[in-house]
């Protein structure tokens, strides 16, 4: 693939850890949906609302990246700002839903891969 | 992680099949917005667009299913189909473009496990 | 402009129902993130799940229809299925919800565009 | 409709502006992939990515602005930067195709738009 060769390993570990950050921002968003909520409701709403945003903007950054777009640097910047915010809630939450624990983790992975892939460059 | 234990190996596989899917048909899309065309270029801007609207259903596809979404099924048939016309479209284009063979690889892949999560379902 | 003289008033009128509820679903799905709920948990955790699957299928049919794609029928095809099972979830949830009555009109008056659209075609 | 009620007559602008600048954006893209390229490819290629990049940010703009995220304001201030930026591109590309030109100015439109809403807030 002549393309793919263009990317460097550090570039298509973005674009994973940005799937993977997605993948499972999406699943924790959507368990909590379903949840009849102890203790604080709004904690919960905030978390709710910042993984399924947090899953969008890294879907879109995967995407980005994949088409080696050289906006790509400017959207990943955001999305890690993000992955951040979104981390440091899911750990807030995490007592009380098993998923924002695991969740957390891939948002600072993900911010930390989004932060490295801006300092090095697509190639 | 209580919630991902709801999902069979099956339906984590579709998932995964489904961003490949995206990833490589992003990948492959914009390089051919790049090249200067040699021969048919109606054939290639069909490809462009049919890799574009693919990446896009498969993404859609993969979040779907990562929420659990009763909708994943209906979706998850539109995007096998979707998979399958990209992939005919992919092989006529490939002697022309590296990444087309590949891509259409992947799309293949993506339709069948679509086509096989519709019928185990999810758990 | 040459292009958007291609589409029929059809068209851009389906364009404008999709986006048109596109926005308000998401709307009303984040709205109940926030709330307390009174009454039936999981039939609100439906309707938030619901018009959130709405809201992304109604704003991909849009794109798609924007970009003319001959895919855009079988896309507005699914999307008229969702929408009226959007409107159903919403039509039970009004009494709780103030915005979940007008939520469902849109859906509605949706469903109906879009299959006007599939029947008629784009040009 | 108490929610809506919540949004400023300056915070619906922006969304209908992000929607409108998404809608032309993808018609815009779109066509010049099916066109035969007169004169310099490289700046058609660069005009077709960034009005496919340009649709995807301000369609979540619209999204996020739509549920009032309180992470609207850092998109929307990404979202018309990428707008400036095509409309550069669109300028240079309007005399090789008419949709350039109008393209332009609902970048330049949503751009304006994104900062104002950015300044004066949601509400």
């Amino acid at each position: 693939m002549a393309h793919a060769n263009k990317m460097s390993e550090h570039y298509k570990k973005c674009i994973a850890a940005c799937e993977d950050c997605a993948r499972i921002c999406n699943t924790c968003s959507d368990d909590m949906i379903g949840m009849e909520h102890h203790g604080d409701h709004q904690l919960m709403a905030r978390c709710i609302r910042l993984c399924r945003e947090c899953a969008e903007i890294c879907s879109l950054s995967g995407a980005w990246m994949s088409r080696l777009s050289p906006l790509a640097d400017s959207l990943c910047r955001l999305c890690a700002e993000i992955c951040d915010k979104c981390a440091d809630t899911c750990e807030q939450h995490a007592p009380h839903h098993p998923l924002c624990g695991p969740c957390a983790e891939e948002c600072r992975r993900c911010a930390h891969e989004c932060r490295d892939m801006v300092e090095v460059g697509s190639r």
